[in-house]
């Protein structure tokens, strides 16, 4: 029998898969599973491209590109020369072992077949037992409204390498989406025991997969304790642009801000140990109990794979005493459970 | 002004495709346009692919695997690795070079662009100033009834390697394509001098172009010589299953069997040295005269460029001494001119 999944980590690409696959092995990679954001998907070249999930399944596979956090290792560019030769749009990095994804997951789609199925049956074909949870089997696009105007978010993302300044997000699609019945049972299930929140970017990585209706609703009414971790420290974003944005929305770059964009999701946020001295000094931590997020602290760093599996084991330890707390006062969502 | 098409040469894959490269030498190469078997294409992967075309075009460009005669020079195979590694099918051989064009053609015919549109821009991408004319636009499959059952095109030529015995063959969609605008054009131009049908496989390679309808009657209205350059060498093929396919038909290997299959069409056969000793002794000459047929002879093995270059040069020679014979004659078609 197939153990039933323990743990759901929320993520988007690299930064959020590096915990993943710390997660994978602080549990059974079965007991974990992983929803994954695909807001970020687009087609190129006729090609469908889920960048995020794929950077999921290639770090779980243990055949990603460790030095960039994406793209495959051992990897070769064929394709892109001939291109880039040809004259074709060369801004996006396509390998000749990762084209297999793209092709077949094209093919598939157009046959009719569900993302959530394709994902599943590529995991296998990777020898992933972690489930892969695309947000919703529906496109949805995220769009940045910016100072260089609208962009999609691979011209803004890899085409203009964050440049630009974002004033407002949209997820185009998303409110025609619908979670997956995969991800649902998922969360009605008897097994689940935390969620995590990966410390994925939270306006580009995480609030598309919020923007499905009924997903919020679902995380919550699994009745069991949510955790974020969160991507700054020392007021940094380690990589990519999450503080950028912070600044450019006019959002203060600390932990604070981030309780607050997930105040009513979480009951628990991880802070780094950067972050811990500054933000929970005396009427600090009040800030936190006002909005009903207990902090934690951890090292959330994740250089190499023992970073990895230790951040995972510290959110996993900080999910058990929020429940243990939980067990104690009266259930949050008289709807939660199953 | 660009130069008028003086010869409009009729091809499948490899071996039609180095002669087409010869005509384009011995004339200016914008002075030859190549209609092109597209009976071979299919869909494999999603991805639409378009054998022959492909190879006229790589062996044009100058980028041809010359040792194979299709395919990429310099080609690297990191997808098709890949996709072994999968385990999705691998017997059909996708250079990463090579599928640009695949993914590029798959995109533009998905967009409503005509495989003629699609490959005139490649063309010119790759330098190439030869017009390549698509038999039709329309989807057309060579079907092949064998030892093997009913198989399509390349299960039969790259899967199965030519092995099963043929027992008939069929052109699937072809009573319902038609000729492309820009072929007729062509064939009503003044500029058009001859017509040379390469010494490619007549059941396989020319007889699905033949199979469109309008395509024999057009290129007769064209009322300029169409010579065919043998496939047989010494009453073998040099390279794939033409003879072969001709015994499991019930056919003579000799050049007097090409000459009755293309009777009514060709006014000249160029037949091999080494066929014309046997071939053209005494009666056999009267063989071909009263199927209308001028015979010609020539070395017609290319090994070397120089080879294709010569054997060219001599079937525009064949054409000429046709065309002045002719214009001594009635014309063959009131339709022709324009």
């Amino acid at each position: 029998m197939k153990p039933g999944v323990r743990v759901l980590a929320v993520s988007g690409g690299a930064g959020g898969a590096k915990l993943a696959l710390g997660l994978a092995r602080a549990l059974n990679p079965a007991e974990l599973a992983v929803l994954v954001n695909t807001g970020d998907d687009f087609t190129h070249l006729g090609l469908r491209i889920c960048p995020d999930l794929d950077t999921v399944l290639y770090t779980l596979a243990g055949v990603v590109n460790t030095t960039q956090g994406w793209g495959r290792a051992n990897e070769s560019f064929g394709f892109m020369d001939e291109l880039r030769r040809q004259g074709g749009p060369d801004w996006f990095l396509l390998g000749d072992r990762d084209l297999v994804l793209h092709v077949e997951r094209t093919r598939r789609l157009a046959a009719g077949e569900t993302l959530t199925q394709i994902m599943a049956d590529l995991a296998t074909r990777f020898g992933v037992a972690t489930r892969l949870l695309p947000m919703t089997d529906a496109p949805v696009a995220t769009l940045l409204d910016t100072s260089a105007g609208q962009l999609e978010f691979q011209h803004y993302f890899v085409r203009l390498r964050t440049i630009p300044a974002v004033q407002r997000l949209h997820y185009a699609g998303a409110a025609q989406a619908r979670p997956s019945d995969d991800l649902l049972t998922l969360l009605r299930s008897r097994s689940l025991e935390a969620i995590i929140l990966c410390p994925s970017n939270p306006y580009l990585s995480i609030d598309p997969i919020l923007a499905v209706p009924g997903i919020r609703a679902a995380l919550r009414a699994a009745d069991v304790p949510i955790v974020a971790v969160s991507p700054l420290v020392g007021g940094r974003a380690v990589k990519g642009p999450t503080a950028k944005i912070m600044q450019e929305l006019g959002i203060e770059t600390r932990a604070l801000a981030i309780a607050r964009h997930y105040a009513g999701l979480i009951d628990g946020l991880l802070v780094d140990e950067a972050d811990a001295s500054a933000e929970l000094k005396g009427p600090m931590t009040d800030e936190f109990s006002k909005l009903g997020i207990v902090v934690g602290t951890a090292r959330t760093l994740m250089r190499t794979l023992e970073d990895r599996q230790r951040l995972a084991e510290s959110a996993l330890d900080f999910s058990r005493r929020l429940q243990s707390k939980a067990s104690l006062m009266p259930p949050k969502s008289l709807a939660g459970g199953a």
